[in-house]
């Protein structure tokens, strides 16, 4: 995909890492129609993309991402009919869904604000890092909605708990970068000179590994999430199974046993 | 629910805020057959209460709820037939279903004692506050039982994690406030003499929001416990399109418009 | 299973405790195809043994365990059709199906190495205590594989949340001791020269308890994994009056009323 050109976001390839960046900088990049559409169109096509082994979502002008605008998005939704309501609920949901299911690690890079769709571009990536200015809340009960937006009761329980998500949820307050971190929504907390290197640097790591078994590792933590243990572990041994019959097990073990670095090349 | 004066537990009305204080501070507050019976259909019937938008459960006496009674319910217990017993840890667990299910946000304010089913009382609540003088034992393995009680073994993992509630429900161990605080477990730790405004504060803003949201916020809390990610995903969808026809979710915007702090009405 | 005298493995009972160490510490206790079933069949074997209590897994040699062989296993796997793979896979995976059906509580003491599939005997026990030396690694994706390994996507992110596990299945990097106290992987450091006395000191204050209504604990922990929220609070209703009919139920009663420790019986 390194020949894509979006209208509405900003899109680069670093070797094979995918670059995305929103362009607003001066609203703090809010979501529009048109952006939520061709970001869920783009992590739609992820999937099957031979070129991209792995995302970077990067803040741009010291923020994340200010969620859906209020003018071009909140504005027309007061007052629609249920049928386009749900549409609209279900585009933002299919971001989730296609974020999820692209087959690739997504690494979100938080600086400064990160609210409302905004948080839930951070929650739905795969590993977060963030700057000690950033600012996460969650604040659909401000703007009147429910917390369950876009998957929120489902996956934030599972990344900070149950008791801090219903906190957040409920009263939509800004969770600081300190509290993200030591709750496990943010992996690690880096000077906001460096976000961008350590994020570029961690996903250019995980994609130089065994691209192939990444795309199962992510298949089975989505497939797994509410399977019985008897039948995740059966669901890991098939999945498991497949990953031994690629190239790059062999190589792992080649270079092992002549005391090389591995060279991966994703199947 | 203004009205009401339960027998077996005190209960006061402050604005919209139910407040629930169990009340033999002298024995810690346990509970009893009768008070477990008389909170599972107070909770049942604040589904349906139209003047109730958040509740809070409060210490007493420097207490919050030292569980079953020994003498009053254990006592009793030892020497039933099934059919009997089965009836009553479906009643304790029917206040935990009642709980889950009543539609207001819950805040637990714990001081002192929370062991046993008091322990699963705060549980069971959307969010905890404690002294640091709390101390919380799911001590079940004390009395000779499992930790399976009301919910303790699918609920606890959730907020603290798997391996954290393994040790407390094998041990009954008392978790300190500290520890409590660090897990997730309770939100936020407060001294003991502003214990109760900060619970009546939360609860009074979090009631000043958008409470028909709210109640949809837990629906789906308790609702994609157990749910497949793009099933969570699409019953969210579905949520949140209801609340974008509700009129907190125009005044939320007419408000921001206004550059006003938006009044909510709960419809 | 006092007159067991395993093959792969040192098994000795400490009282009611049984003890379990790997025995290749030169090599920091790898696992190979003969330990992996050996092992299997004996946690099999547990869930009908009268005379264990709790088990408790030890390091040797200042390691825990190195994981699945490079040479006795990865070797041999390299080439494999895929009915042999699957039935690699199935077997270890059917080591951690093993342990968590085996009815008894099970503590990983943990030092040094712990690494792969070692990585996995931790995570697949009840309660883990860690020296400061710990060092704990999901490194599948390093040998080429998918984090998905005998459980990995569906437990360990109950362990130690979702975020954080993802990072650690990803990029295979090492897990501090000080970071798995703080994540809720390990429930409680201490020194090397302690461990082992720690371990079975737990271990045995465990077993002196209620050991029938502990092992509904683990049966209810594994099985509520997936269930919905009112039907765990139904199962445990059930369950839990099961074990009100147990005599450890009534003794810790009489116990109490006379003012003594309670003496369980385990039945």
């Amino acid at each position: 995909m390194a020949g894509l050109v979006p209208e509405h976001f900003l899109w680069r390839m670093e070797d094979r890492v995918a670059v995305v960046k929103l362009d607003r900088p001066e609203r703090k990049n809010p979501l529009t129609f048109a952006s939520y559409a061709e970001l869920r169109d783009t992590f739609r096509n992820l999937a099957y993309a031979e070129d991209v082994d792995a995302v970077v979502l990067l803040p741009n002008g010291g923020n994340f991402c200010s969620g859906g605008d209020v003018h071009d998005i909140i504005g027309p939704l007061v007052g629609l009919e249920m049928k386009e309501l749900l549409a609209f609920t279900r585009m933002t949901g299919d971001l989730v869904k296609a974020m999820l299911n692209c087959g690739k690690p997504i690494i979100a890079a938080v600086d400064g604000v990160a609210v409302g769709a905004g948080a839930i571009l951070a929650m739905a990536s795969d590993i977060r890092l963030a700057t000690p200015e950033a600012k996460t809340a969650f604040l659909f009960t401000r703007v009147g909605l429910a917390g369950c937006d876009m998957g929120a009761c489902a996956i934030l329980p599972r990344i900070i708990g149950q008791g801090r998500a219903a906190e957040l949820l409920y009263t939509g307050r800004t969770m600081s970068a300190e509290e993200g971190e030591r709750w496990g929504f943010y992996n690690r907390l880096v000077s906001a000179d460096t976000l961008e290197a350590e994020a570029l640097d961690l996903a250019a790591r995980i994609a130089s590994g065994p691209t192939f078994a990444h795309g199962i590792t992510k298949t089975q933590l989505n497939q797994e999430w509410s399977m019985g243990l008897d039948q995740a572990i059966e669901a890991e041994a098939q999945a498991q199974a497949i990953c031994m019959q690629t190239r790059d097990f062999e190589r792992a073990y080649r270079a092992f046993v002549a005391k090389k670095k591995p060279v991966f090349g994703g199947d």
